[in-house]
């Protein structure tokens, strides 16, 4: 039978249903699949995931997950190649994030969390696909992944962050173990929205006269010229990028949407790098007052490089 | 003394402080001015309002307050004249949407709602700036109005709506009696976040390819080329445009950006006329399937006209 793909509630099975198996999600209209974690396509975009304890690079702290994509393992779950976007599940996760499609996470028992149902799956909610990156492994191996947060939930904000002192590993080739984090109880979420300083950004925007820093243009408004503050290393969950000069950008809106998913790259001697040709299309403009981390730099092009 | 201007909480000033008089508050950098209900300028934003009664088309739901902007009144406040974004008041509040940048609140005893102090001023809390608009008044003049919700609370979502049941009265040309309303008490607040339907975003953009209606590209970005669905008619309050293919068109960021802050609108032949010249710079690409309200085109040029 057909997978009928719809995207948020599945009516007359609201958050916190139960089932026994994956074939009966399926037969509901949930989850496309009864072993992929995703349920999407590149041209529709992801309805649905399962977080299954599959990927020891998952981490579910009830209203944020940080999800990783799929791909690249052997029959018995071993990494073996790294994730692309080519693949239809990581592809409609992206999907999804970019129309802002809302995705049903269903968690099953042998996912490593307090938030895993004793047996079977359990239907969580819908959620919201915040961006994606790649991370390369310990093992060398890179794997996509994918920030989500309770659609609605006090999470569902642009930056969040997790309560203070609850911090997720995150350093470039780390495992993604959880053990040291310990349990945090949903009830006891208290998350935050992360409030940017209004400095940095009007320091920014004000070097650059609202001129993109890669296109050299501004947008005319009739409020006068506009641009965006774009952080080179995201802020909040998981990656922690400090809200400062250093790791802000003036961009136009679409060159932040580039850069923000990786179709650009600056290189350390502030190349810019067209990452769909792998062409340097020309020179990041800098100005003088702006000291740039040259570490922020290459923390946005590792999670973006190809081989 | 010159007012400190400070963007978001004032340190031992939380929500729900009083004050006897403006002056008071402004002693202690909550707010600049004696008289005026914006404290902001052009170039900084603005840090603080104040809700005092003096606005018939402002409206306050609690978490969702739709503000009227300065300008134009005579000493007896009676509106004489068109307001602008020149004023430095309101074309404060248009950076601070456009910045991202926490606003304070502040309700006086002679605000006509539930929310308004018995006597005083009542610090209210921080809110975010979603949008701004021109609307035209029964009696002919323009003012500018502005949709603000609470930050961090469930209002602070894209497009937030009023519990069914519940409308602004949004006519252009109303006076904004909210007598017929009827008080919301806040704890009564169930805001939902509009769900945007997945089919509307997927057919526009498919229609075009993702490519923009207004400049014909589309960002390129290693998922595929991008493109946003951007609403002709805004959804929520107090617009309530339909989220129907009808009332989308398929825009670039940049023209997104453009396009929802009244840089460009459509006429109702489609010619694209930029707001800042005057000038027509082209005409709306419009496939053949594409069937486009004029009414909602009428509506967000009726939003932007100058004169």
């Amino acid at each position: 039978m057909a997978y009928q793909r719809t995207f948020g509630e599945i009516p007359g099975h609201p958050e916190g249903s139960t089932y026994a198996t994956r074939a009966e999600m399926r037969k509901h209209g949930l989850h496309a699949h009864n072993q992929a974690g995703i349920s999407g396509t590149k041209k529709q975009g992801a309805d649905a995931i399962v977080l299954s304890g599959g990927y020891p690079d998952d981490q579910d702290y009830g209203d944020i997950i940080v999800y990783t994509g799929h791909g690249g393992q052997d029959a018995n779950k071993k990494q073996i190649a790294d994730q692309t976007l080519d693949d239809n599940g990581n592809a409609g996760l992206v999907k999804s994030q970019l129309d802002k499609l809302p995705v049903r996470v269903i968690r099953g028992s042998e996912e490593d969390s307090e938030f895993a149902p004793a047996s079977g799956y359990q239907y969580g909610g819908l959620y919201r696909v915040v961006r994606h990156w790649f991370k390369t492994r310990a093992d060398g191996f890179k794997v996509c992944q994918f920030l989500m947060v309770k659609w609605g939930s006090v999470a569902d904000v642009e930056d969040p962050q997790l309560p203070a002192g609850i911090e997720l590993p995150v350093q470039a080739g780390d495992e993604g173990d959880t053990a040291e984090v310990g349990p945090v109880g949903r009830t006891k979420h208290v998350i935050n929205k992360v409030q940017r300083r209004a400095d940095v950004v009007r320091n920014v925007k004000s070097w650059y006269k609202n001129q993109c820093q890669i296109c050299r243009k501004s947008v005319a408004l009739p409020s006068g010229p506009s641009s965006e503050a774009a952080h080179i290393r995201p802020l909040g969950v998981p990656h922690n990028g400090p809200d400062h000069e250093s790791n802000v950008l003036c961009l136009c809106p679409n060159d932040h949407l580039r850069f923000d998913n990786g179709a650009l790259y600056i290189t350390s001697d502030f190349k810019i790098v067209d990452n769909l040709t792998g062409e340097v299309i020309g020179d990041l403009w800098v100005q003088s007052e702006h000291k740039i981390g040259v570490e922020y730099i290459n923390y946005h092009h590792e999670s973006w490089t190809k081989e």
